[in-house]
């Protein structure tokens, strides 16, 4: 049994995980953090743990933590930085769901975080925990980074298809339409309902922080300088990121083939699930840990459409930090996951 | 031509009444006053008015405000109150959409609106702006305040029942479900789209705001202290309000006499839609300044279901504001509303 | 381990049961038929559960129909009857998703349902499954008739205030605000995206086959012939029900009174929560097999609000009939659940 | 004044176009068509017309038509091909809304239409009624094809910097995600609020419908064989579509440039609005004619990010075709769309 702390527990990202832990059979969740929470408890927050958990919201310090075997970090970006290096200096392992460590280059970060970074000495031993092409690196991490939820959609089914010199890296371009819930729990007059119903709009344009994160991934696991445009879109659901990649074909393969080539790659993956024929769909995926991906070829004009769809709150973050978790520790991946 | 000023023009319901006094014949805006988008184009706030209008907001003061034949107040309530005195004194028609100035016992606010009333003495001179019962009163008055959204939708319907003695006074219950702009334009994390969207609750119970309004209203007009229960409800919608009234029948009518009750009180109302048979929907009221209503009588347990909907920011906000604007001037009532 | 056959495995219901079936550590699903889809993958209606399960509908017919310890019945009412008698017969176990069985006298089902009785004799040895009132019944049950979604949202609340004599009888009003997957998978342009959103309505008012049970309810367990009305609404979310229920006391009792006597009644149900001082909201109880009960008792007019919320599709439909599985073949009740 | 018949008046775009005629000065509507509502009025289809009109569908014949001088076709592609020779025979002004006579080549309709052409010899007659490319086309014409919604909102923002070599006409990638609405007023599961709630999926893709006509757009008006790669997206709203176009930079050119490009290029356009550094949002055009644009210029790149958003309903279908009516009569071409 695995004793478990969350810092910043009230958000969305901190109860999805809160939820899955509950049904895990090695989880034992001892802390929960949260600052403006604190003192409360974990039902006045959330009503919906009710008669399936109790528990009260503590002020983070590093006195009030305690031994732990694990300890997620579910706080914004520019906070989470703050806390891991005295947890991590404590020996504790820790998987961080926030964008603080996952780029490897602390100046990539200030631009694209407009912050400096505290802790830039922690980057090189971060492990990016995307199990489908990290699983070696993430057993052996003491440090996680937890992919970002648009960067999660993107690389899984992209990086196949640049590692295997399927498309041309130039001129790819991703558009990801994403739910309210990845902006997190807060107040806010451009998340509020009368906003955001009825309405769809790009945000972030060219800025979006993500990006670095996919340049490197793409780097990472495709060994590839992708020329990539990435334009994220938000729309009237809360749970869900859809993803259209455009890319052009470098070699000439047919449908089948393209078939065959995700399915070597993913076969053997428990949350990759290939698609025959029909585009992925956000609720197919909503409450999972799955990333659904599906393509198709236009030989015409020698385009290929790829697609994904995920739970930007599972797959994007907490399910994934589980599934991260599962790893680190050796227990059955999909543990707490189905 | 009308000179007309708004304070308070940021927020939803100045933004409509914005929207029909652009398209109103009679009507000059000429300063729009909002507090923190003071010295911002409107624009800025509200991109959808490009190519339709251009103009500033300034920031209230007394000496601000240039003479107009009307100014509308779109204030929250609470602060309208503090903004009335000084603009009747001058003279000037007032529109006041906030709850300020609609009860007529000072005391009764300050329960309902937990605040004191800082103008009691310009209650008993404000005329409650419901034109389908009190279109006389409205055409001399020099302060107007426009009814809630709720109450107009349970007083259209409800008046004539109760005036007539069609349905006893006693045991009426009110249910109604609102979208979310009729909270205002605002930061707030229980109105985000991730905390509204698949959800519905009640809220207010037995102390909303426009209990006493209903109340008075009711005493007012069909001349009845009803005891009626009232509870309000959120549903991921943006605009408008369904709601449904149940009572018990006094005198034995049938469904024809009551269409022909209900026609001969409206028949001449330009906004107040009688349907036969089939239940109001919010999307055919939705845009517009009607309030549809409904009815069904089951004669066996010789109970009424009554039925409203309403465009909460046009019929229960801006719209009765304007159509309040055309009765004090002597405009034609449906000038700017169809 | 439990072989199960579900019948009318592809609507909304049908999928909800199998996606709780498969977590259900005694079920084993063995034959899953219907109608139009037969001979298809369940992958190809249902995509979710690509990596979950694999399996082929069946056509239905007493012949194709295996040997199995409970068969579920999700057909639409009207066809559940057809089904029922021959599998009765054999001897096995049915939980009937439907109306079919859920009155005691053919005669209130044919005035209802609008349609004669198929098996009228098997009215008297169904029982009802509603696991609050009902459980040591439904524990030898042969044939369990599995409550409607917005009887349960009703019954768990007002029954125990009727059968102690808490509210009276009488003018007790109950709204009910409903998702849309409670009506079906099914072709319709009344159900379409955009004809239900933005939109709020009434309907079946008066009439609703709902009604009956209701009534049928609160005399079979508070023992009172309790006059209601119940007014259905639909709202533009998938799932979940929000009940108000509106009632006068009968005697005087204070807040912390009524928490105690709910507390007693429920202290031991797994699938009922009581809130304190908040009303329940849909968002808490979706995805889930609770009934969520909130109160608020306004004493100067002696009058009772009363709140539930639930899931349709799970206590309101598949949850609750797998909980009546768990009591029938003494399993864990909360086992695939939680 | 002009009589003005509309064929296919039940759906969502018949009864915009009918909602827009209501408030215009110069139209007299004296004939409604539609096929299964015949016989009916058209408030029991459109209640929200009630107090605003009063007919009677008609069904249609070539006998039944009245000489009008002007007649809307808005049936489904397919069916308006029957119907339009006969009225063209006549001497009757027709603006079509279906897709059948906007395609040049027969033969490429029959590809992407998947039905043979039954008035290929009206296809050069025929007018493409984009006016912001094409009014002194449209003053003149006979049979005008009013544009489909996504190729609107394409070829508004894109044709300028393909005809003006800003942009290299290779390797343009379009993502458009679209309301509901635009699939039209119809039974079908796939667009029930159950499906397409929460939910986002891309659809027809590389087989669309509006692809021939954006690729014969761009060449008639940008006089350039363009690349271009068209994904359509459906999401949880009911009005609107989003466009996301991104392409490479042929020329150096500054953000003021391209601005002062597209002013001059639209500064007379009643109908185009041009956004300064803020992308376009649906809401902000929902219920109007127009359609905003908007770019980021990603210099590091060389690329470019061009957003349009329009109203599928009204500048992507009714409004542009009312817009397309003034401009065949002289009239003053806002007239009715403000």
């Amino acid at each position: 049994m695995l004793n478990i702390a969350i810092v910043g527990a009230s958000g969305y990202s901190g109860a999805e995980l809160l939820q899955i832990l509950l049904r895990h059979r090695s989880a034992n969740v001892t802390q929960l953090f949260a600052r403006s929470a604190a003192g409360t408890s974990v039902l006045e927050t959330f009503p919906r743990f009710r008669k399936l958990m109790n528990a009260r919201f503590e002020a983070y310090s590093p006195e009030s933590l305690k031994d732990a075997d694990l300890v997620f970090l579910a706080l914004p970006s520019g906070e989470a930085m703050e806390v891991v290096p005295e947890i991590v200096e404590r020996g504790m392992r820790v998987i961080d769901l926030s964008g603080d460590f996952r780029l490897a280059d602390h100046k990539v970060y200030e631009r694209y975080y407009a912050r400096p970074h505290s802790a830039p000495e922690l980057l090189a031993q971060s492990v990016y925990g995307l199990p489908e092409f990290n699983r070696s690196a993430i057993a052996g991490a003491h440090l996680v980074a937890n992919p970002g939820c648009y960067p999660t959609g993107i690389l899984i089914p992209l990086v196949p298809l640049l590692r295997d010199g399927i498309v041309e890296p130039e001129g790819i371009s991703i558009n990801s339409i994403s739910g309210t819930s990845g902006a997190g729990r807060k107040n806010s007059q451009e998340l509020s309902f009368s906003e955001v119903n009825e309405n769809v709009r790009a945000y972030k344009v060219g800025v979006h922080q993500h990006i670095p994160e996919i340049f490197g991934g793409l780097q990472r696991f495709a060994g590839c300088a992708a020329d990539v445009a990435f334009v994220p879109h938000l729309a009237p659901l809360t749970r869900g990121i859809h993803t259209t990649i455009i890319a052009r074909m470098k070699q000439s393969i047919s449908e089948p083939q393209l078939h065959d080539l995700f399915h070597s790659w993913f076969v053997n993956e428990p949350f990759v699930r290939l698609l025959d024929g029909r585009p992925p769909e956000v609720k197919d995926v909503a409450g999972t840990n799955f990333c659904d991906i599906g393509f198709k070829l236009d030989a015409s004009s020698n385009r290929l459409y790829l697609f994904s769809a995920i739970d930007n709150l599972i797959k994007g973050a907490a399910g994934q930090a589980v599934q991260n978790m599962n790893i680190l520790f050796g227990i059955e991946e999909t543990e707490g996951l189905l």
